[in-house]
């Protein structure tokens, strides 16, 4: 039977991969990967240096994963859920078949998530449609997500004493508005401009690696400062990655 | 100057501890714990377990911090937050005495915390108020939450496609009701029994650790299983920390 492990290896940091996940990487035979576009050199070359640093013997390679063609359109709410579900589903038959002739039948496959596999990230996803196509079983390794990694190069606690936090998107804080604390993630266009000014904004790009960005203070004070870090950053790097934290 | 490191060291399990976590482990020449009560036997265990484990020289050790009387009255709103506010300058006051009693000018102190140091955890806030009394620096390394470990372990995804996720505690769950996802900590109350029947759960128990405890299912078809397996485990233990995921 073939195996999976599902493996968060963290937000950036090589530092932040955890015993179980190095434990993990040493019994893979085949990484399956499906970086594209901007973000790719980056991130196959921090994979690469997790993998170098924690695997003990070589022998095990790489296999890329074709990514079907994704609508360019962003519609809104079911007809979105609709467009994601189409594409898993594409996905899903090409890992499928990517299973079935790289793996063998007692081999032991995995794929690496950036943070933790829970977190707006479709491997799961996309894994549970495999495994109506081939046979294997899985496991999740969970990681340090982009979420702790803030907090941690911040200092702050996540909470509140007591009260909630929201993991949102900046479509939905947009949309929805601030109350209390949110940590918004998947934000293109600088949602949190839009936030009262008195707002306290903690934020960070590239977290755990080299080139991390951190800014705080209040919206006033700080928010037009991180847009245009922000922009700057995403233009010389050709991607950006970034987070951040607001508390009303 | 004095050093702390502030160390998550995740949710149970030893293999959920960082590379990072292991280097600030070795860093370090005293512990300052200040476990309490019923749980204190079993997670000093594993306290002990992970230094043991991961840290290559000895010459460490423990001090065991004193911990101030704290009400036992449990108000609401604004009373709550000071009561707390006053146990947390109490604790600073007897922190900042052991800093200085313990631990050499030059010397390196850490205070670990189980799950993430950011998530319902006081040290943060604690060391903010010890810094007006003794001088040190500190950072803080990100440890895998146990909200990582029960979707792991359950290996479900956190959020919905492009979907907010709620953190909060049964308190709160209590008073504003469940609407979309939520991940509730905190709830000595099986506040969860509320919720419609149709509700999604996936709760677990010492999760990470060989006593852990899963159940998954829809609110009417495992609530009052749940409600009864925790009682049970709680008693035999004479304490349970424990974590669920509500999808509407």
């Amino acid at each position: 039977m073939r195996r999976i492990h599902v493996i968060g290896i963290g937000a950036g940091d090589p530092g932040y991969v955890t015993a179980q996940a190095v434990d993990a990487l040493n019994d893979v035979d085949v990484f399956f990967a499906s970086d594209k576009g901007a973000v790719k050199d980056d991130l196959v070359s921090l994979r690469r240096e997790i993998c170098e640093r924690f695997i003990r013997e070589p022998g095990y390679r790489f296999v890329e994963l074709p990514d079907p063609k994704r609508s360019k359109e962003a519609p809104d709410g079911a007809a979105y859920r609709q467009v994601v579900a189409d594409w898993h589903a594409a996905r899903a038959e090409l890992w499928a078949q990517a299973l079935r002739d790289e793996l063998a039948d007692d081999g032991v496959g995995a794929f690496l998530a950036w943070g933790d596999p829970s977190l707006y990230d479709s491997t799961l996803r996309i894994l549970d449609m495999v495994a109506d196509r081939v046979e294997f079983t899985y496991d999740v390794i969970p990681g340090i997500t982009a979420i702790q990694a803030l907090t941690a190069r911040h200092r702050i606690p996540l909470n509140d004493v007591g009260a909630p936090v929201l993991i949102t998107t900046g479509r939905r804080l947009r949309e929805e508005g601030l109350s209390g604390t949110a940590v918004v993630m998947l934000d293109g266009d600088c949602a949190f401009l839009d936030c009262p000014p008195t707002t306290e904004i903690w934020w960070g790009a590239y977290l755990g690696t080299p080139d991390e960005l951190l800014l705080a203070g209040t919206v006033a004070d700080v928010g037009e400062r991180i847009a245009a870090v922000r922009a700057e950053a995403r233009n010389r790097h050709g991607w950006i990655m970034d987070i951040y934290l607001l508390r009303s």
